[in-house]
Formats: C-alpha cells, structure tokens, sequence
C-alpha cells in the first residue's frame, strides 16, 4: 500500500550507489588470529586475485594501528592487502571495555561514501560483516602523517588536499547534495554507532573537566589543569560544543581525522595523501572533522620548542598548514556550491542572486566550529587519554611542560571565545604569539 | 557476538518505555469508510469496552481535520471514541498528491511519548498499524482554540500549558533528559517521517518565497509579497532556518503545533487544554514548536482590527499570551534542568556551578531560534499554502490588506532579525507597535 520509493544515495559525481546500512547478527564470528589469517584470507576469491592463489606463498605482518582493531598487511607474490578486523573490546584497555563489532559497519559504510572524495580512501577488496572484517587496499610505501610531522618532513599537498577532502565529504553528505529523504535515512543508518559516538563525547567533551582515572596529566601540569577546571567559562562553553556534537546532524564527519588517521608517501613532487579509519563515522556538525586536523597541527606547533635546533622554522611552516588547510576547504566547499548544489537546503529558487552571501554565511558558520572543536580535541589531548606523541615525548620536562601550557592556553582561547576569534587566520596568529614565548 | 544491550526510553518520571518505531507493511489496508466504520471499529474489543458491546448501537460521524485523514467521532452507549486513519494521498488536494500511510506510526509513537506530558495527548484505545489507525480518546466538549481566539473567547491556561508542554517534550526527548544512545535511536526511528518533513520543508521554508502555484496571496497583497521575495536578506535568513530545521536534531518535535493543533475546554475555572495531532513529529530544532504557537498568536493578534470594536483589548490580551506562554517555557524548562537532567548534555560534573549560566545560554538560544522559527510560520500563513483563518476570513478587503500587511512585516523581523531581538518580550512589545497602525 505505501508507495514510498527507497531512496538512494546519489552522486552528482557518478559514484556508485551506496547501500542502506545494516547490522548483521555477526554469526560465526571469529577473531582473526595472526597465525591463521592466511588460511582465513585466502577463503575470499577477491582477496586470492589480489596476492596470488597460494596462501602458503603469503606473508602476514601485524600492525599497529592498536588501540582498537586487529590489522594485518599481508604480503603474496602479486601484491599486498591490509586486513582489519574489528574485536568485541577497546584493545587499548582490554576486554572490561567492551565495544561493538558494528564498527566495522559503519567504517565500511563510511569508506564507500567517501570512495570518491580528494584524499581518496583505501579501496575496499573484501567486506565480510559477520566477521567484522574489511580487506582493503594496502598503502605501502605511505607512513603515518603524524609520526612524519614528528620527523619534520614536509608534506605540502597534505594540509590542503585535507582541506578538500573535508569539503567534500562534508558537502556531498549534507543537506546541501541530498534529498532530505536520502540525507535523513544515511543519518539514521550512522545513528547506530552510538558507542564509538560515547568514546568522543567522554574523552573530548566530559573526561578531560573532572577528575577521571582516565585523563593523563603530565607531572607538573596540574595547575594549568585545575585552573581550566576552575574556568566556569570554559566548562559551560564545552558543554555547549558537546550538545552540537550531539545534535547538529549536518554531515558524514569521519569522526576522528586527526594526523593520525592520514597517510602520506614521501614529501616531493609525487607525494599521495590518504585517509584512513573513519570508524567512528556519524552525521555531526561540519567544524568537527575541520577542527580535528586544525587542532593537531596546532599542537605539533606547539611542541616544536621541545624538538631543538631549527624549530622556529619548522614550526612556521606547521602554521601556515593551518590556513592552507582551510583555504583549500573553502575554495573546494565554494567550488561544489556551484556545481554539485543538488538538495534541497540554500536552494537556488530562493537564494538567488544572493547565493554568494548565503555562501559566505555558512562558511563563518563551519569555520568558527571549527575554531571550538579544535580547541576541544587540542584540550583531551593535552589532559585526556591517548596523549599526543609530539607533546607527551619531548624529552626535557621543562619544555615539554611549557609547551603543554602553552597548548592548553591556546584550547581555551579556541573554546571559549570562538564566534570572537571567527577565522583560523587569527587563530594561527595567535597561535604564533603563544607558541613563541 | 555482538553484546549491544537494547535501549529503552525510560523516563524520570516513570512513564512507560516507548517501543521502538517500526513501520509495518501495511497488509490488508482499508480505508475506513463513514458506513463500515462501525463494523470494522467493533473487531478491537478495546473500543467495543469503551462504547458497549453492540456496534448496531453506534454513532458515527465525520469530523473534518479534514486535510490529511479520516476522522470519525464513534458514540455508543457508554462512551466515545476518535479513529483517526491515515489515507494514502493529501485528502485536502486529492490522489495526485501521495502521502504515506506511515505518518500514523510517527503520531502513535510521538503520542506514546507525549502521554505524560503537561496538556496531555489524546490516550490511545487501539493502535492498528497495518491500518495506520488510531483509535483515541474523544475530547468531548473540547473546541479548537483557533476558533475559540477567532471567536475572542479567552482561555487564561491555554498558553501558559502549552509552554509547559513544550519545555516538557522537548527537554524530556532531548540529549538533556536521554542516554545519547537512546536518543540516537528515537531521531533515528523518526527520521522516516520524511514526506510529512518534506511538506513542512517546502511549504514553510521555501515555496512562499518562490512563485509556486500553490501560494495563495490575499489579492492586493501582490507589492507586499514581490518586496518579501526581492529582499536577499530575507531570502538568505528563511534558507538558514530551514538549515537548522534540517539538521539541528535536538529533539522530537510535535512539528505542527499552531493554534489549530490545541483543544480547550469552555474557558474558566476548569478549562482543560490539550495538544492533538503529532504526525509531523521528528527530532528537530527545538525552537521549531515554540516559534509554530507564537506565530499563530501573533498572526491572530495582527488580524483584530479586522474583527470590529473592542479590538484593542483583544489584541492586548492575545499579546500577553506570547509573553506567558515563554514565561510558562522558561520556568518549566528550568526546573526540568534542576530535576531530570539525567543525560550526558551538560552534565554537572562538568558545569558544577556554572549551571545557571549553562541553562540560561540555552535558553536564550533556545527562544532566539523560536523567534526566527515564528518568522517562518507567520509567513508561510500569510502567503503559502493553507492560509490562516483569522486573516484570511477578515470581511472588509481594505482591513484585510493592512492586517496582512502588518503581519507579513512583523514576519520580516523575526526571519532576518531573530538574533538581535532576542527575547519574546522584545518581539511583543514590535508586534504592540506594528499591529496598532
């Protein structure tokens, strides 16, 4: 009797379809030891076309990606393929902090929409629900983004092909390409990864402001923490950071896209930049993806004291990332207003001539979230769990401790007085002033 | 494998848990035509019990809500009840507009959730989804209040209840009152009500502004209008509203709460107000059902001079209404704050003392939305399809005109200007002005 059509998810870009997110009963599920993951892998025909047919001839190496999943690289004569398989607990902790296997869900969902964007996402080979299991392309010869900002190397396609993928990806989940009814049931479908949702709401918004066995304080850091603690502004704004985090359904975020979750090849002309990991996928409000890379650009710059000789230069450049970056997303963003405009928010027949405007308006909007989640993830970096390498591991405490301070003043700036500051060129001014006593 | 434990929605208050939304397949629907209506209502023994045993004893007539629905008032010897049945298509256009039979399933779930709030839903008898049937208590001696204001009857409850209803579905729906989990799952369940949504999207945020064939602008309101859609402001600020109403998932909504959605009783000591019709229900901003019953205050208040001497007195009451009805939302919103803020937005272990700041930012946000959202409605009343009955039916042409003309300009300053004005109280005190011309 009810004659509503299935929507579908529709690209003005041509990309394929993606299909409605569904949470299988994980029936059969086995975890994917490393000494029987060639015999399991080699059952998949997609995966034998891509090593070779013999998995007696293939090498399996455990990586760590670590906190939360099993991931292998595995190695045969004609290619190679990553492996990831997610476990029913947080592997950081262990098993009495459970987490559901229907992450693995919502990456995989999350990877075909984001197939097509700048800063293209692995290839998905294989992707077995019941087992929790993607089988995706293998980026060998890319490292962590993290870890080569840590060595100083010097990416220049990395912060503005980030920037392009975030307008991207953002802009073709939203409101601004989708039907409503299209946007309403991919919202939907995301809504179910409530516990990798609980993970950010605690450790970014709630953990860091009490007292919790969680949080990591750098020894000598308690001051400048019970001082944020004690800053009734800074805990109400957060709180209000939190309930857009919560319900301001405007986009896909990726959901955890600090440098991390980014790979590159080495610096150079031909230099590649991927991203990887969207498992903590949900629709949110746009500034948070853009405020997670903002926020751990800004804290590498703010560790470059603690790093030696030449970090005023390297530090320098770290900055200018930050505004190329959100250069790169508004050009990308304002490209796709005028092209791939397809759905039903700031539509055409009303906005009219003043398209610019509306434009302009909701690109101050994005960019001052941005400005506050930034401020949010630089704060549970500095004080909550999962510390940031380039912070927690410089070697003289004295300057790991200034720095640190340094970061954690610049967090309050950005969450308390972001619709102020309004853009990351006076962020990163700031940031400047600080990060140089 | 998979330990994910089902969340319920369990209130403060111990109302019962509200079952997940599942939309059926609707096999064997019937419309439920005036001279089967007896016989088929008496296969539910639940109506049977509420009217006595033998349908032959039954009365049945037709109730015109008229634009969507089937609607009977069924009286037995012992009692009455209302069967209210989704038809496939708009009855108010006819066949050539479909509508989903699925709208039923959003109104018996929002009316399960609605149960214990202030100005109490109609309680459910018999819920047939496969029908999309409601049958429910019959407000016997109730009227619309619409008409009750047309009629400048005055119902001293009526707003201060209806803010109360608002502070209490709102707050208790919210990320406030619900685990985020739980929360997820209700905007998700709610998310398919996207053809009622789609209708709201349109005829409210976008049609009004455009030359559509299904506008009906008041002959001599041609100027007006024509200014309306050559302000870019105006046209800008109408698309962010309908951004927010897009995306801000705050919290379910009743979705069409104008005065024509409110009965009352004769007013008085004992007049009782309650809230109908929750099919456009879903999670949205939650300015949307405050702004929806200021609008039609407003619109009313803006049509007294048309309705002849002792307007003045009129319109001044009805002004005040606006003021106690937020007054009403406030106190109530606030003590709800104080005593079932049982979810993880704004938290105490974060605000701690700063909670008075933490509600009052939330509040004024909360009221600004309601602003532009009021804006909105006001307009679409006034241009769109669906024309509000106070102006549209005032006798003399000329009277007419200016209170539309008035109305339209009151509208205005809401849509563009919201966020300057603020407050209710400041917006009343324009409507004094403008409306008095």
């Amino acid at each position: 009797m009810d004659a509503e059509p299935e929507p579908h998810v529709v690209r003005k870009d041509g990309s394929p379809r993606a299909t409605p997110i569904s949470i299988p009963a994980f029936t059969g599920y086995m975890p994917l030891t490393l000494d029987q993951a060639a015999q399991r892998l080699a059952r998949y025909d997609e995966v034998r076309r891509v090593l070779g047919e013999d998995p007696a001839a293939w090498t399996v190496r455990e990586v760590g990606d670590g906190n939360l999943n099993f991931v292998y690289i595995v190695t045969g004569p004609q290619g190679s393929v990553c492996a990831k398989q997610a476990l029913p607990y947080l592997r950081l902790v262990g098993e009495s902090w459970p987490l559901p296997l229907s992450r693995a869900v919502f990456e995989h969902a999350a990877l075909l929409r984001q197939a097509h964007d700048a800063a293209t996402v692995p290839a998905v080979i294989v992707f077995d629900p019941d087992q929790a299991l993607i089988v995706m392309e293998n980026l060998s010869g890319h490292v962590i983004w993290r870890g080569a900002l840590i060595e100083r190397q010097r990416h220049d396609t990395a912060a503005p092909v980030l920037g392009q993928f975030c307008a991207e990806s953002l802009f073709r989940s939203s409101d601004l390409a989708l039907e409503p009814a299209v946007k309403k049931r991919e919202q939907a479908g995301f809504a179910g990864n409530t516990a990798l949702c609980r993970i950010s709401e605690d450790l970014i918004f709630t953990d860091p402001y009490t007292d919790h066995p969680q949080n990591a304080v750098t020894p000598g850091m308690e001051g400048a923490v019970a001082e944020m603690r004690a800053d009734r502004d800074w805990r109400t704004a957060i709180q209000e950071w939190k309930w857009a985090f919560l319900s301001h359904a405007e986009a896909m975020l990726h959901g955890d896209l600090h440098t991390g979750s980014v790979m590159v090849t080495p610096p150079g002309p031909d230099e590649r930049v991927r991203v990887i990991d969207p498992e903590f996928a949900f629709y949110g409000p746009m500034g948070f993806d853009l405020g997670a890379t903002l926020a751990n650009l800004w804290l590498n710059a703010a560790a470059q004291p603690g790093w030696g000789a030449g970090w005023q230069d390297q530090q320098s450049w770290v900055l200018q990332q930050t505004t190329r970056f959100m250069a790169a997303f508004r050009a990308r963003f304002s490209e796709l207003w005028h092209s791939e405009r397809t759905g039903e928010a700031m539509v055409d027949r009303v906005i009219g001539d003043a398209s610019d405007e509306a434009l302009g308006a909701m690109l101050t909007r994005i960019e001052r979230d941005a400005l506050g989640f930034a401020g949010a993830k630089m704060t549970r970096r500095i004080v909550g769990l999962a510390g940031v390498a380039a912070l927690r591991t410089i070697p003289e405490r004295e300057l790991q401790l200034a720095c640190e301070t340094r970061a954690l003043r610049m967090a309050g700036h950005l969450v308390k007085e972001a619709s102020h500051l309004k853009t990351v060129d006076a962020a990163t001014t700031m940031a400047q002033e600080l990060f140089n006593a």
